[in-house]
């Protein structure tokens, strides 16, 4: 919609099983064609609020039921590829092995030290092991890396830093290694007039919002490039996300919902 | 088929999807009920010859187009569950995390580590994130450890090892391990009249067989257990096992089944 992705690109994408985003469109009766930026979309949106759920603590420990939104990290995401060679895991003397499984370990341990290093955040949390099998060495390791710093030179030097721990592990191992990024959004600093109107919006009614960077992406974070964009957080009470333990009080929920209606109304009144 | 196994333990056996071996084998048409040892095996079976390629290179080394079995190394399989929690990647600090992956890549090169240390084999191939999205911290890591050794008291040490700096790595991330022994093959010494028998009448034909052990599970290790086994292997050109890289020339194979032939021919005739 916002054109930031390339209608062919887009098209081109898989999921695990290799089906393209043109086929699966296809398959549900949708025609890919019709993929591409919606034109004139900064002329007819004046702007755009997303209320989400605070995916961490800072509301809890300010005793704020509503915060705004500030920036968002910058983040991307790396696919690392471990090529190594299948061997039978009774036969093969360690020495003749070339066990991709060994640096990508490595690697998993030298991210968490490196986002450590440059307070930063790194994960590796999904990994497929080809073929996979419990009594024969692989033949591939692929993983995917998931990085975020509060600016891009901190993020640009924690992947490299990965990656170079990558590579030498797999020298070390006789293992190829091969990445590249399958995403990346550069720092987003929502729009700073439409943050002090909803500030002010808020204030208006005795609600003291305050104001929070994320780590996550959000829409609102893509939509920032075209449109005015800010952003309503809700008060998690575990400041757990993408978890079952994620939770916010329905009072809250409630306080959220009127916060982003005075909002509008503003918006649209004044 | 040798009682090994017992039938309900057998039954219940479930694969990658949790379908056991009961659903599986009644959905193929076939009866459950029926598993169990084949009662008088011992006395209606003389003895059992396996021929198998090699799965090392040690015939290549030696000259030698076939060789006989000398012993199974011990060995088993483990399985390991890592328990964490689900959480962001892009908004969980790193001190608020408990990742089972990072004690699973620790555990993965402490294996490597000890494997090496005692002169033996570990390999940790198979693992499973959970739920496995790159944006996500896993809430598990299950994994599985295949470890062989010359002896049993030093597979036993190994697996020790392995198992305590898992723990000790699950405890500093705040991570759950638990472990338990899938399957343990002890060590299998093939009959040695039977060996005998096999090298004497490949002598008379001209044939010198060196007498190997091997670290691969086999039909004839299981089948020891009740009647005498012996083992032929098949030279192997590249070593390599359980890959599409594994090779025996066709001389070598035909090699081979002559071998296996004449000491069924002496075993039927003397």
């Amino acid at each position: 919609m916002t054109g930031v992705v390339e209608p062919d690109v887009a098209r081109g994408l898989t999921d695990a099983d290799g089906i393209t985003l043109a086929a699966a469109m296809a398959g549900a009766g949708l025609d890919p064609s019709g993929l591409g930026a919606d034109v004139g979309l900064a002329e007819r949106v004046a702007g755009f609020i997303e209320l989400h759920v605070e995916q961490g603590s800072a509301l809890g420990g300010l005793g704020a039921p509503v915060g705004v939104g500030e920036s968002i990290w910058p983040h991307g995401r790396w696919r690392i590829d471990f090529g190594g060679r299948a061997d039978h895991a009774g036969t093969t003397r360690l020495a003749d092995r070339r066990d991709p499984m060994l640096p990508y370990a490595a690697t998993v341990l030298a991210a968490r030290e490196a986002a450590s290093e440059f307070g930063a955040l790194a994960t590796m949390s999904k990994v497929r092991a080809v073929p996979g099998g419990a009594n024969g060495i692989c033949s591939a390791v692929q993983t995917w890396l998931d990085a975020r710093a509060a600016d891009e030179k901190t993020l640009e030097s924690l992947v490299a830093r990965v990656m170079d721990s990558a590579r030498k592990s797999a020298d070390q191992h006789g293992v190829t290694v091969t990445s590249r990024c399958e995403s990346f959004t550069p720092v987003v600093e929502f729009d700073r007039d439409l943050r002090d109107r909803v500030g002010a919006a808020l204030a208006r009614r005795g609600v003291t919002a305050p104001v929070l960077p994320t780590g996550a992406g959000h829409d609102a974070g893509v939509l920032a490039g075209v449109v005015p964009t800010a952003m309503l957080f809700v008060r998690n009470r575990t400041g757990v996300s993408h978890s079952p333990a994620e939770h916010a009080d329905p009072e809250d929920c409630a306080a959220g919902v009127e916060a982003l209606a005075a909002v509008l109304e503003d918006l649209a009144c004044r």
